[in-house]
Formats: structure tokens, C-alpha cells, sequence
């Protein structure tokens, strides 16, 4: 499962609860698309801001709906301790793969993160993917530390937070991550902006924002990378820059992912946990023309 | 009570649960010292690691021993609706302040961080202490939103994470904070290699780490400088430099007074939660050596 398109939908969620018929509708439409997996709970799914309860009914929800196509769901806190019942739970709702995040308050060594994923890794009956996002982690990888740590048993994945811009430089870097990991481990590229460019450096997998409420459009630039044509997925990439400019004018995908989700009505406002909102005014504005014109679906 | 001396003490833990005698002792520690206010559950009562129940019943302890002194709990939490429940239970507990630390997992914008304290102070019957400590809550304040947020009702304290180190910088830092916020409001400052500058430059209060475990230590210090001698209060901090050495070489003070801790017997390994641990090694025999020749109290 850790191939291909791999679509993050979001958790729609208002003050007293997750909005299940909002998020329902979403992972309809990725089945609908056929993507190769379903990260539910990811970033992106606001995992971290809901209750264990939630988080083992939202987990639920997307098994049951996804039907054949095998769902993720992180399992980040951060405490061992939480991490390890957020296993427990999560596999008995049936999810196919966990999706494990560094977590942080006080900073972490590389020693913590290391004995973090061996007791996770020794402790589970599916298979696991290291999320390595320091935006929101606050914790930096190594490739050292992927190499230990990829070696842990049921560790299949690394979720990497993006490649160089440059197509060579973006080779280099996973090169030289491939080159200190078995190959039973896939690398997946996340940070939207960065996927053709990781798709056509060698990364098998694209753990992606978009594709959560916009799986054609993604399924589109996978498809051309993972089939070789390089220049095409490149293309269809490039046509999305104004889209990639929101991310960056709005400090990454989050906000404007579900603002988008709001406008196109897969759930409606508030869709984020408070004190976190989605974008008003010109922001929103701004978004709703970027969206049509773009023809994303 | 947002003036002096308020110590943070550690909240000794394993995996599962608080070692509750352990945090008596600590407390009736500050509570011999003559401490001005008692800090449960900030960033070095490892709050964050802690469930609501897990909360409750350590602020009700921190409030039953500390008798006349008053408690201060933070409230902090990814989501408004769990900040607002804590802040109920932290109020039945009987404390007499709340600390709220803008803890982000994504981003916070200043208006959200806005929105969150105008949302919680008036939700509250207790006085506020804004907590200002990018390197655990990863959002950076400025003196404009915290002139904002000073303006609104129970706020009574902000704590600054540090000053710059020289005392004429360090009190320009201070005064344009001061010409920005109300009277009634104080600044306290943290960061404990600073407290002596900080103090000397105007602050009213130091909401001190190592007075959590060291608070005669840290008290000689506060005294000092309140009383208007500053060369005594640099004296003595200066004196303490191979302390504040072992905070830079072991990236921040948590793990090494939760080490100092063990080794002084005021708790048991393991004292913090996986994947966090104390410092093991030749770096547990350095920081033996350094509290016992600075004979610590």
C-alpha cells in the first residue's frame, strides 16, 4: 500500500464534534477517484487536536467507507505511552498501516525518537511509515536515524517533508536516502508542491494533501510520474503554481485546503478546530478564484 | 501574587501515572522556602504529557499542600474546547491563577492567538498569565499582540521567555513591553540564566525552574535583586554558570532538573514520560558534580 497515490482528506470538525457526514462525503470521493490509499487522521485530518474517541470513530468511518482501498491513520501524541493505546485502537478499527509523527513539546534527541519507533514498531501487527515533518514535528530527521530506524521491523514507509526544487538535487537527496535504507521501505514525498519533482526523483510514493479533496487532479501528475513520463508530470504540476502560491502566502496547505473544502461545499464553516480558523475576506476570495480557474477536481 | 519568586516544580512520573508522594515532597520543598507562588503543571510539570484527570488531581495536590501560597496550573492545550475545560477543572481545583501557553501543532496566526485568550479570559473567574516560550509552543508573540492581549480582563502577568544579556539591552527590551501593557499587568521573565538581568531590568517576578527544586538558591537571587541590589543578584546568578552551561549543552533546563531531581533523591528514575528520559551516562556524573560544588538548595 505504500505506492502511488496516497490521499490525506480532511477531519471537518466544528466545537462539539467531528462532522461525520462531511467527513464521509470525503472519502467517498477518493474512492470514487481511485487512489491507491486513504491517510486518514493525517496533518491534514487534525489528528492531533481530537480526543482518543474521535480519533477511533474517525478511523472506523474511513474503513468502513473505503471499502478495498487500505486506510492509514497516524497514531501521533506525545507520549509513548498514548501512542501505543492509539495503536491498539486503530487496529482494531481495521486501518491497514499506521503513520507515526515525532511529536514534540520538549525537544527531542535522536536517542528518544529511535526507542519511540522501536517499542511502537515491536508493538504492532501492521505495517508502520515514520512521518518526518518538522513544520509541525519540531523535530529534524537525520539519515542516519532513517537508517536505524527503518531497519525496526513493520517499518515500510518514510513520509518525507519534500525534495530541492532542482531535478537533480531532488535525485541526490533520495539517493542518498535509499542508499541507507532496505528496499522493502518505500519513500513517499509529501508537501504538494514538491511531488512531481519527487515522483520523477524516485520516490514511489506521494502522501499528498491535494489528493484529498482533489484526487483527480493529483491522480494525474502520479500517474504520468510513476509511468515515466517525467516531463508531463512536471507540466501538470507547473499548471498548479497559483495554487502552490496560496500554500506559501498561507503559511502551508492546512488552512487553505479546507477553506477550499468550504467553498466547494464537502463541509461547511467552521471546519477547523478553534483557536485554528479558515481564511475570510480577500484570502478566501483569492482562493475560490485560484480553485475554478484551476478546474481542480 | 504575580510578583518574586514562582517556582515550577517538576511533576515526577512513569508510565503509568504521577508519582504523587514525589510531587508532595517537591511542593512541601517550596512551601519551607517561603516561595511567593507555586507554578504546577507549567512546561516543567511536563502538563503537556498529562491527561485531564491526570491534571486535576495534581493541581488539587499542588493546592491542598501549598496552603497559603498560591498555585498557578497551566492550562495549555492544542484546542479552545480543551484549554476551556481544563481552565473549569483547574478552578474547582482551587488555584489561584491560570498560565496560557499558545501551544500550536499547526501554525497559529496572531489572530488566532488573539482569539484564544479573548475567548479563555472571559471565560474565567481566576487572573491570567500569558505564557510566552516559542521553544515549546513554536509561536512567537510580539509586543503589539501582547499589548492587545494584556488589555483584556483577568489578564495579570505575561512570562517572557528571556532578556538579551546586557543590562541596558535587556532593560530597553523590558521598558518597551512595560509601554505597551497596563499597569496591573506584570512581566515576569523565565529562561533561568536570565533571571538576574531580567529581574535588574524591571521585572517583577521570575517564574524559575530552578526554584522548583532549588528554591533558596533562587530565592537569594529574587531577594537580592528586589531589593534594588543588582550587583548581588548578577553575583549570584554568575556564580551558578556552570549551571546555566549544562541548560545550553542539554538543550534547555527540563531534563537536567529532572536528572538534578533523581540524583538528589526528591524522585525515582524514570521521573519523565517516554520518549522523554533524564540524562544518562557522563552527563548524569557532570551534573552530579555541578549541584553538589555549587551545594544547590
Amino acid at each position: 500500500m505504500f505506492n502511488g497515490l496516497s490521499a490525506f482528506p480532511l477531519t471537518p470538525m466544528h466545537e462539539s464534534g467531528v462532522d461525520e457526514q462531511a467527513f464521509a462525503h470525503l472519502v467517498e470521493n477518493l474512492v470514487a477517484a481511485g487512489v491507491s490509499s486513504i491517510g486518514a487522521l493525517g496533518s491534514t485530518g487534525s489528528y492531533a487536536y481530537l480526543s482518543r474517541t474521535e480519533r477511533q470513530r474517525v478511523a472506523q468511518l474511513a474503513v468502513e467507507i473505503a471499502g478495498d482501498i487500505p486506510v492509514m491513520v497516524s497514531i501521533g501524541a506525545l507520549r509513548t505511552r498514548d501512542v501505543l493505546l492509539l495503536a491498539e485502537d486503530a487496529q482494531k478499527s481495521g486501518v491497514k498501516a499506521l503513520l507515526l509523527p515525532p511529536v514534540s513539546y520538549q525537544k527531542l534527541t535522536d536517542d528518544d525518537v529511535y526507542s519511540l519507533y522501536e517499542t511502537v514498531s515491536s508493538n504492532i501487527s501492521v505495517p508502520l511509515c515514520v512521518y518526518d515533518n518538522p513544520g509541525t514535528t519540531h523535530f529534524e530527521f537525520n539519515d542516519e536515524l532513517h537508517g536505524r530506524i527503518a531497519h525496526l521491523p513493520n517499518v515500510r514507509s518514510i513520509k518525507i517533508p519534500g525534495v530541492p526544487h532542482a531535478p537533480d538535487e531532488a535525485k541526490a537527496r533520495v539517493d542518498r536516502l535509499r542508499a541507507v535504507i532496505p528496499g522493502h521501505v518505500t519513500i513517499g514525498v509529501s508537501g504538494d508542491a514538491f511531488a512531481a519533482t519527487g515522483l520523477n526523483a524516485g520516490c514511489e510514493v506521494w502522501y499528498s494533501v491535494i489528493a484529498g479533496l482533489f484526487p483527480i487532479t493529483a491522480k494525474a501528475i502520479t500517474d504520468a510520474a510513476l509511468a515515466g513520463d517525467a516531463a508531463e508530470a512536471s507540466r501538470l504540476s507547473e499548471r498548479l503554481q497559483p495554487l502552490w502560491s496560496l500554500f506559501r502566502e498561507f503559511g502551508g496547505s492546512y488552512r487553505v485546503i479546507a477553506t477550499a473544502a468550504e467553498l466547494r461545499q464537502f463541509t461547511t464553516m467552521p471546519s477547523l478546530p478553534l483557536p485554528l480558523r479558515t481564511i475570510s475576506g480577500e484570502g478566501r476570495k483569492k482562493i475560490a478564484k485560484v480553485i475554478d480557474e484551476l478546474g481542480l477536481t
